[in-house]
Formats: structure tokens, sequence, C-alpha cells
């Protein structure tokens, strides 16, 4: 039973938004300063679960997410989509004109950089968040402040929104993990996805025969991703995510891969939550 | 004859150590405050090259960088590798014990958490850029303030390094692409690597099927990278590099390749930079 799920970010921020969604509204949100937080909150027990964002459409994979969840042998027991949306809002009863100074996480301000340059009067700088600072500029009144957030950031904090949506590309999807310490009982009728980790060098052939594999256990591939291994020249580790209709076709290549490649790794096995 | 090439940052930032190591020293680096203006810097014929940073091997791709040097239609010419190391430096005459403050880039204050823990008396501040501050430093002679940068920004910023190599992942290798507006004339005995883009969908076979032919054609993969493409679900790109020893073996996997994928695309063929 899920009862408290750590959260980057304070409420009203993107993964709090998940884990609303993912989770019954009822879970309390652990709220961590840093990814980092996150996961010792999850390691010392005092969540039950935790949200990290894996990958965005615009930037990509979330490397260090994956190495956290990688190296402290997390489970990715989920996972949920979500369309970032990025609101500029400010304390009711302001206008445009009215705000001086927007506060945000460099990526939001770079994401909404053609809004602000319609608005050259407000001067951009740089937070470390985007929620928090909504959440500021409520506790402390600051008027002629106006943040980057979500409309459940409005919402909590109440603020008023001045422009919905000014991120210049419309769809930002980010793709969140649900993770755990150790994997649920896993229900083969509804798993029909997984995250793996192998190793294999860079001779020509050795990621193609390993994916054969994969394709001939009838598994599609979603994802995959290859990253250096430093101290192992000419080695490299993939992150690759597989859908497939029968459990038991992935157990066939889950058995196969482990033979052909090195340090074969499932960081999880979980619900597809695209269909 | 290259000239002047553009980089991000200032003077003394890892990209100025890329121009100067890759380049002949008399080059004239064209500071840039961000990626977006070393490509306009490019385009509009201010410089001669420009020098990009591709992935590192603690975060992975930069895809906002890839996505540059694709919409933008550039070509990759060369690349670079290096080892960033961050040091940590003020003003002369200064020690450890000093420094009230440390002013730099999330990244780098992020890679050097464990040095600070070691020194609490040192508040951490996010700044927008690593040499930059050092150059700040440097011009108001700002006492008891640190920056992180390299030793070539202590170098020509005249500042003291008090400590070498603070980062605690010791080697964070740098792959840097030097890019030109057009591709220069191709020396095919001198060229054994390329970057390769192309779509595919996610049905099983699809991308094992090219890695096939990339095999069959004696190319070795050297990272692959799959990105969700939003408009058009269950369709990826793929940002593929591979090295070869003969460029007829490259010419007979392009020609087979465009066959098979979807807006196959050549993004630069150059020289293997590791040997």
């Amino acid at each position: 039973m899920i009862k408290t799920v750590a959260i980057q970010g304070v409420k009203g921020s993107f993964h709090h938004i998940v884990s609303q969604q993912f989770f019954d509204n009822d879970v309390k949100a652990m709220e961590c300063l840093t990814f980092d937080g996150v996961v010792e909150a999850l390691i010392n027990g005092d969540c039950d679960a935790a949200i990290m964002a894996l990958e965005n459409s615009i930037a990509g994979s979330i490397i260090p997410n994956y190495a956290l969840i990688d190296n402290r042998n997390l489970h990715i027991v989920g996972e949920h989509y979500l369309d970032i949306q990025h609101n500029f809002m400010a304390l009711k009863n302001q206008s445009i004109a009215d705000i001086k100074e927007v506060y945000s996480h460099p990526m939001a301000l770079l994401q909404c950089k053609e809004f602000f340059k319609q608005h050259p009067h407000i001067k951009l700088i740089e937070d470390k968040d985007t929620a928090e600072v909504a959440q500021r500029i409520s506790t402390h009144k600051l008027k002629g402040v106006g943040a980057i957030a979500s409309v459940m950031a409005a919402d909590i904090f109440e603020l008023d929104i001045l422009a919905h949506s000014i991120q210049t590309i419309k769809h930002n999807e980010t793709r969140f993990a649900i993770v755990k310490r150790t994997n649920s009982e896993i229900v083969e009728a509804e798993t029909n996805k997984a995250s793996l980790k192998f190793e294999a060098n860079h001779k020509r052939g050795s990621l193609a025969a390993i994916l054969n594999v994969m394709s001939d256990c009838k598994l599609n591939l979603t994802k995959i991703q290859s990253l250096p291994i430093i101290e192992t020249p000419w080695k490299y580790a993939f992150f690759v995510d597989v859908t497939f209709e029968d459990f038991s076709d992935f157990k066939k290549a889950k058995s196969l891969t482990e033979i052909m490649a090195d340090n074969f790794k499932v960081l999880g096995e979980y619900k597809n939550a695209k269909l």
C-alpha cells in the first residue's frame, strides 16, 4: 500500500502532478530538494515509492537519473507520461505590464524565451526550481514578480495565470518512472514493458546480434541509448526499453540476452503507459 | 583556412580549450553566450567554424546541440575529446579558509559537491558559467570569492588554484564536435568516422535490420541514441555514430541505409579522434 511518495521539488511541481495522477490523490507527497535526496528517502524507508523523470522529448534521456536507479539497485515499477506546460503566473490582480522580473529554472526560461521576447520589460532571472518560485511569491506576497510553473502550482499557491502554455515548443512530453526499493510482485498478464541495461563492445554486430534476438522473440524496441564506460574503452552500456504482448516472449529474450551480453540487468518490468 | 572559431562561453572555458587544441593556437576565439549564439555566428559567416559539446560520460548526449546541428543543416567536420577537470580558484594570496562563497554553473557545483562538503564554511551559489566567474573575480578583484574552472582560466585571469581536480568523478570525458556551414572536401583515406541520423518505427526488427546492414558492411557502432518524434507516435529518430576502415564500406552502408530508413541524413564524415 503506497502512502508516501518522494518527489523532486515542492508541491505543484511536475513530479507532484505525476504522483497525484499515477497514484490515488490521497498519497502524501514528500518534498525533496534533489534527486539524490529522493533516492535517499526511498532507501531509508521514509517513503514507499518515488517519482523520477527519465527523459523528455526536448532534452532526451536524463542520464544521472538512470545512473541513480542503476547504481542504487532500485526498481522501476511503472511509468507515466506528462505533457509539460509552462504557465506565467503572479500574485492576483496584476497584469503582465506590472511584472518586472520572472524567476525560474534555466531550462524553463530557455523554453519560454520567445514569449518573453514579446515582453522585453520583464527581466529573466535563473532560479533553482519552477514551482518553488510560485510558493515564494505566495508566501512573501511578492508584487511585480512572476513564476513559470504548472496550473497546479497556481492553484495551490493562489496565483493568477497571466498567460497559459508559454513554451515555444508546444508539446514537451516527459516520461517519469515510478520507483521502489524492490520490485512489486509481477502480474505477468499485466506486464508488457521492461527497462534493461547491458554492456557490449563496439565490434561490429555485437549490438545488432542482441537486437536480432529481441526481435526474434517478438519484442518491440521503444528506446535505446548507449553510454560509453569510461574505464573500459570501446565498451558501451546500453539502456533499452522493450514492449511485448506475451510475458513468456520477454522471459525467453531475457535468458538469451543474459548469455550474449555482459552485466545484463533488468531495471524494471511494468505496464506500458502508452497504448 | 580557419581564422575565427565560435565558442560557447568566455576564454578559458572548455570550448575555448578545445578550439586551441584542435586548431592552431593562432585561431581567434569568438565568445558567444549560448549555443544558439554560436550557431547564429556560424550561419551569418561571422566565424569559420564552431565548437559544440555533443556528449559527456556523466550526462550523456546533449540533445539540444544535436538538434541545432540537424535543424540548421550544419556539418560535423571533426571531433575532439577533453577530460573535464574542475579546479577551485580565487584571487592570489588567499587560502581556502579565506573563501566565503563560490559561484559556478549548477552542473559544476553538483560535480564538486563532495569536495565542498569538507569545507562547509563556503557557500555554493549557482551562476550561468564556470570561466566567466573567474573572469569576474579577476576584473573586479573580488576577495573571498571562488570559481570552479579550468587551469587555462586560472592562467588567463591570473588566479591561484587552491585545489586541483575537485570533481567527485575523476574522469568526465566530453566529446566536442567541430562544426562548419558546409562539409569540407572529404579526403576519403583520412575519413573513418561518420554521424548519421535516420528514422524508423518501433516495429520489431526495423532498427535491428538497419544495424545488420551496417555490420555486414563492416561498420562499428560507437554511439546510438533514440529520440521519440513527438508528432509521430511509435516512430523514432536515431542518432548513430559509426567507424570504419575503408570509406567504400561506409558508402555501401550509406546507400543501403538510405533505402531502408526514412529521412536518412549524414550529419558529418570526419576523422575518428580516438585511435
